[in-house]
């Protein structure tokens, strides 16, 4: 692995395992990973070409009837970095395969459903990458610490959750769960930002200070997550995001190991090849047609 | 325009006006713009990053609670360059505010509706720049040269669909209506890469090559179609596309000028800027407090 710079596959080395404490994880740590920021970069740009390259052959499956697809779910507080994922990862590959959704606050047609009905409609399609800028552990994050729900439904829908996560695996759409996990120090001045420029404040809400306060119940709640829903099929993985760099970087790997583990290859031609080159000759002007 | 390297707008010398003829259309002209491959490149590469701020600001605009969005509808012949504008123009902005939609043979639900439906079913969300590869000109291109329809509802589909974009553009979403037009010369080229490397077998049609023996017919219905849908709100821009580099430009610059026309801004704060901005410094550690 040395020449793509890690030291460790940050599939293994983020993913929870037994006695994940959150409590005493770093978040401006770079696991795994032997460079600084120059070479971090500088590994993504080339890591993004084999991941442009899995991509357009898993688009091509899915155009040639093959039903598997990948999801990315994406979770963290504000400003943890998930639209910069879509962007600076997902921006490497053909839009054409990309499917971004971002899941807000439910709209009033969605509150009418179960929570995973808006879940399972998002899902990609035959071929597609998805990307899910929050998703259902919302139902079991902010419902939770902003009591948006009443009763204490949380181990059941973990429960849920897992079954859920086991049908699409099993319907062919492999699920990769990352977590961004920033300090409450590096959120503050990412807020600040936001606050400072006028191109920025779309994207500030003033509920994101008021999560702050509750800064230690949601990393209650996602210890919560980790230690019920990191199924074997479908772990979490726990990404420092201090650091951009190191996020981009280490999801893009985590996304092309996801790919290389599907083992995908370029469909077999559904025609006589020889029969239509034949025929591709046959149309040629009369001296190209010699020559070849 | 000329540090642009465009002589003339590409929405003004592109665009179908009175008298266009497709028969003495030149499919490897490079027009309005004054440089070749090289300077084409470049010149897309800058515009790109103008592209991702209009981007950005169009979606901050949806986020924000605006309604209005973009649909580029790309048609053209087999490998005229559609996927290639997919991936080298909207690639170079954020996928997170990028819907591609290809529109293949219709599915058996979807010949079940009026032919517009599945097309109204996947306009852009606000915000959104939607792509269409391929769309409902199928229903008046294909449908008609292969006599997929009985009958002769030309003239009527050409009215319902100028009437569709009409609401379309009503409900704020700009349509830009780009037809890539190649050569058969050049067709047989790319379709001969297709057959000789199994990577593209994926790409590759049989019908493809017959498609070709009916080139006139699509030419006329082609032109049928610029003659009856190119309206002032919603005209056709036809571009030379046995260049890619010169296609890939002139879409670009059309889509920027089309997110210039709309005067986007940031939206305003929908917080009170001095308030936040004073809970922020409230929260920051004593020191950065006292010197801020």
């Amino acid at each position: 692995m040395t020449e793509t710079g890690w030291r460790d596959r940050p599939s293994e080395i983020l993913r929870v395992g037994e006695g994940f404490d959150l409590g005493t994880f770093d978040t401006r740590a770079t696991p795994g990973f032997t460079g600084g920021k120059v070479e971090g970069k500088a590994a993504r740009a080339r890591l993004g070409e084999r991941l442009s390259d899995l991509q357009e052959m898993l688009y091509a499956e899915g155009r040639s009837g093959g039903g598997r697809a990948v999801v990315l779910v994406l979770q963290g507080m504000d400003t943890s970095g998930k639209g910069g994922i879509s962007r600076h990862v997902l921006g490497m590959v053909d839009p054409q395969g990309v499917a971004v959704r971002s899941f807000g606050a439910p709209t009033p047609e969605e509150l009418q459903h179960h929570y995973l009905w808006r879940v399972r409609r998002a899902l990609p399609r035959p071929g597609r990458i998805g990307v899910f800028d929050r998703s259902h552990y919302e139902d079991v994050l902010v419902a939770r610490v902003a009591r948006l729900v009443e009763g204490d439904p949380w181990q059941h829908r973990y429960a849920e959750i897992n079954r859920f996560e086991r049908e699409t695996e099993a319907a062919g759409i492999t699920v990769v769960k990352i977590a961004l996990m920033i300090s409450p120090e590096e959120q503050l001045a990412r807020l600040g930002e936001r606050l400072e420029r006028p191109e920025k404040f779309w994207k500030y809400d003033p509920s994101d200070l008021d999560a702050r306060e509750r800064w230690d119940e949601y990393m209650h709640a996602y210890q919560d997550v980790f230690d019920a829903t990191s199924t074997s099929s479908a772990p979490w993985h726990v990404v420092p995001a201090d650091r951009k760099w190191y996020a981009r970087l280490a999801v893009t790997q985590l996304l092309v190991d996801t790919l290389e583990d599907l083992h995908l290859s370029w469909p077999e031609a559904t025609f006589d090849v020889g029969a239509e080159r034949a025929r591709f000759r046959a149309l040629l002007p009369v001296d190209d047609a010699v020559a070849g």
